[in-house]
């Protein structure tokens, strides 16, 4: 329909997630419109990004060098671990404040349905690293899905028995939230690890 | 907060239109977890998009050559040109299988409340073109807009003169729709617009 090097940027777009064929059209065509050297610019970040990037040799998050800005930052205390699913949950746990340990990353989390099993994950990788780093604590970080649930279990399972301390982030009502709003199951969470004040 | 290669990423994916910045580091983690033939693939196509991309020196649409497969197409009629405002809007028009002739790219509607005149339309390109091509009709597809309207209207006024017939496509309701959601002026102009059967 298009001329080619335009149809050929349409299809990319519409590969990516989210993005349908008409939005594609329109990303395509406001990059014809934009300076050349703005447009340019997003094509070799592109590039860029799988030649610069990878993952940290230690904990999988991403990173440009061998290991990660935070496994590589001495001031983090090695001993306590927050395993996530994903990398980019790695940037919502930090922008908290809250944790000054370092992380591993499994990518993904248990699922029978989708065929995904614990061999599947980095769950050796992480057995490897209880003993090379001394790590005492884990926090299992998993989504609070069925599957990251059970990956919480897993975990517990897996490295209890080595001495090490396995806990889960908490569930129930979102800060700012509106008991009326709540689903039952998470208020029924809510209300089983109510807190004494 | 990200690797700079991946901020870059994410920074140039935000600055695209409709996508925000979470959005934008859906798109970088997608291209991370991906082939890297692929996710260079999507860099490539959009460097060379501005490399081999330009307007047809004619009639200002999308062509990777000189001129436009439209404005090459021998079997198109010289005589009838389609006004739109911008480019993608040929494609539109084309997938009617409705028209025969050429197009007009204007770059825009007029607007003086987005300080957009006449002159900063390419008014004077098609002025150019009408004696050059022997041009008889110009059905001014500019969007049912105010600005569109405006458009059709300067365009009637600045080309009947030269003995051009200047006509406006029909407003009335979406084929397929139901007279119950159509807003009272789009019902408005389908009556004034009617026809005998």
């Amino acid at each position: 329909m298009f001329e080619p090097p335009l149809e050929r940027v349409i299809d990319e777009f519409a590969r990516l997630p989210g993005i349908g064929r008409k939005t594609a059209q329109r990303l395509a065509f406001h990059l014809l419109h934009i300076e050349e050297t703005d447009a340019t610019r997003l094509g070799e970040a592109i590039i860029q990004l799988r030649q610069q990037v990878s993952s940290c040799v230690r904990c999988f998050n991403v990173t440009a060098e061998e290991q990660c800005s935070i496994c590589r930052d001495l001031r983090r205390d090695p001993t306590v671990v927050c395993v996530v699913e994903r990398a980019q949950d790695i940037a919502v746990i930090e922008r908290t404040g809250e944790f000054n340990g370092r992380y591993h990353v499994l990518g993904g989390a248990i699922s029978p349905i989708d065929g995904i099993r614990p061999e599947q994950l980095r769950m050796r990788e992480l057995v490897a690293r209880i003993d090379d780093e001394g790590i005492k604590e884990i926090i299992a970080a998993t989504n609070p899905t069925v599957e990251g649930d059970a990956t919480g279990l897993y975990l517990a399972r897996l490295l209890k028995p080595l001495g090490v301390v396995v806990s889960r982030l908490a569930s129930g009502l979102p800060v700012g939230g509106d008991l009326d709003y709540a689903d039952e199951i998470t208020l029924g969470r809510a209300l089983a690890g109510r807190r004494e004040l």
